[in-house]
């Protein structure tokens, strides 16, 4: 088969997922993403101008225009009209922070009651706190990101994470009628998070961030962490939320720090338990491992 | 007992209280209130300005300021940095409307983790969501408040009451670290009120406002509605979160409106239920009725 045929082909397309849908995990944007890549790639477009992938991908989903691009990547309104230059931008590659992991810690994989695109235009339409975060927060906090990231300044990074994730929750909230992501599990995991950061070793009250959470539309929350603090906050996951397996050895928490974090276990809580780090972008992978089977259908055709 | 020896007493107080205490219900403020009118009738103080004692039971509890008046009372947040001008003031007495009535759904009778003073400090400090409903959005609300009141205009009330009790829930978990007063219980209030506005027995989707809920700094729902829907809601609780005694009877509802919610019950999850409508301020009780024993000391004591 050869490519200049396949622009006459119709499509038939096989989609593949291992991560959790419609859990406020991004999956439609790692779908969307994927599609246009794979679309761009299949029929050799190069880009009119830059970012002209990103802006069609968040015609899918909004957020799969930040998926085009691997490592940290920021989503800029724009300001014209017709959102041509509403398009993500790479701040930093992947290998720019290479201490930094990601455990995703799923709550539920219960649908959403709600579908994440209608509960923020209901925002946008009756929310004022959205507006005025968008207005008058949102574009300070930005660039104080982009500079913890480059700078590669955890605490930094991590109180602007929470309290952006505490704040788009709050205008999710300010909604009317109110659309609720978070539940009394995510508020525990804020907990233990919390006091985790707020405990010292040497006893001091003093505040030093050793991980960060952040909820999407969603329960699940995605802890960041520098690597030498995963093995203590796989320990808390598993006193406080037994019965899910971790990827590396946790270590069990002290005596005064679960004396400080003063909560009862929650078993069942948690289904999985995600361990990640950031990563690049849309992939081709080998053709070997294709979705395509031998005689040019999809697999899950030929059977 | 003649009144002019009374002021050389030193005074031994004895309070007690039928409301359920540090569950974001009020009780400091109703019990400082009380504090202060009942000091003030005892020494026969008269106010030298309009507001004099509701600003001294103001610092006790900001919102015992309110607590001295009967009816819908507002607090007007003054200008001075004396705070002297941060008092109560009515805007309508008891009877002004008077086919309201209010239904206080006791969800947890549990201490808060946190008490408010502490989070509303650390709210002003660190919510920039705070700052801006404070001053982009309180003093119009409060002035459509105001009108919707004395014209017992209830769907606009309802609206308004739902949305700022949603926002003021907001500016909590925008607060760092974030404060929850709201669990999935008082979300599941929410979600049948919610519902239940918007199922119309013509089979239309058009919101019609039947009850308003609202909650302050505790899980506990407070729902206003007019007489006519109290059966009805309390049909509702009894169907959802079934356990606990209904004061009037309650109205069982259609098989329609149960489809319309959606939502499975939550058997034991409320505690009590208070049917209660706007009433008057502090009232000094006949002296038979007093905690006063004959022998003149508290009964409490005198055991």
């Amino acid at each position: 088969v050869k490519k200049d045929e396949w622009e006459q082909y119709k499509l038939h397309i096989v989609s593949e997922n291992n991560f959790p849908t419609a859990a406020g995990l991004a999956s439609s944007a790692s779908g969307f993403a994927c599609l246009v890549y794979t679309l761009a790639q299949l029929y050799g477009i190069k880009e009119q101008y830059p970012g002209e992938l990103s802006q069609i991908a968040r015609q899918g989903s909004g957020s799969a225009c930040r998926s085009l691009y691997g490592g940290w990547v920021k989503w800029e309104a724009g300001v014209k009209a017709d959102g041509s230059d509403s398009i993500a931008v790479q701040v930093a590659p992947e290998e720019a922070w290479p201490e930094m992991e990601i455990l995703i810690l799923v709550v539920s994989s219960h649908r959403k009651p709600i579908g994440s695109t209608d509960a923020m235009q209901r925002g946008v339409q009756t929310s004022d706190l959205l507006r005025l975060r968008a207005e008058q927060v949102v574009p300070a906090r930005m660039a104080r990101m982009e500079k913890a990231i480059l700078s590669k300044d955890f605490d930094s990074f991590a109180r602007e994470t929470m309290q952006d994730s505490n704040q788009f929750h709050a205008t999710c909230l300010d909604t009317y009628p109110p659309v609720f992501y978070l539940n009394d599990v995510s508020k525990q995991i804020i907990h233990v998070i919390t006091r985790y950061n707020q405990f010292n070793n040497d006893g001091s009250a003093a505040e030093h961030l050793k991980a960060a959470y952040t909820f999407d539309a969603g329960p699940n929350a995605v802890i960041y962490a520098p690597r030498q603090y995963v093995g203590e906050i796989l320990g808390l996951v598993n006193h406080y939320f037994p019965g899910v397996a971790t990827s590396t050895t946790p270590v069990a928490p002290s005596e005064a720090l679960v004396k400080a974090i003063g909560m009862e276990p929650n078993a069942g809580a948690l289904e999985r338990i995600i361990h990640t780090r950031p990563g690049p972008g849309p992939q081709i992978l080998d053709a070997s491992e294709s979705l395509i089977g031998e005689n040019g259908l999809p697999k899950s055709l030929a059977q």
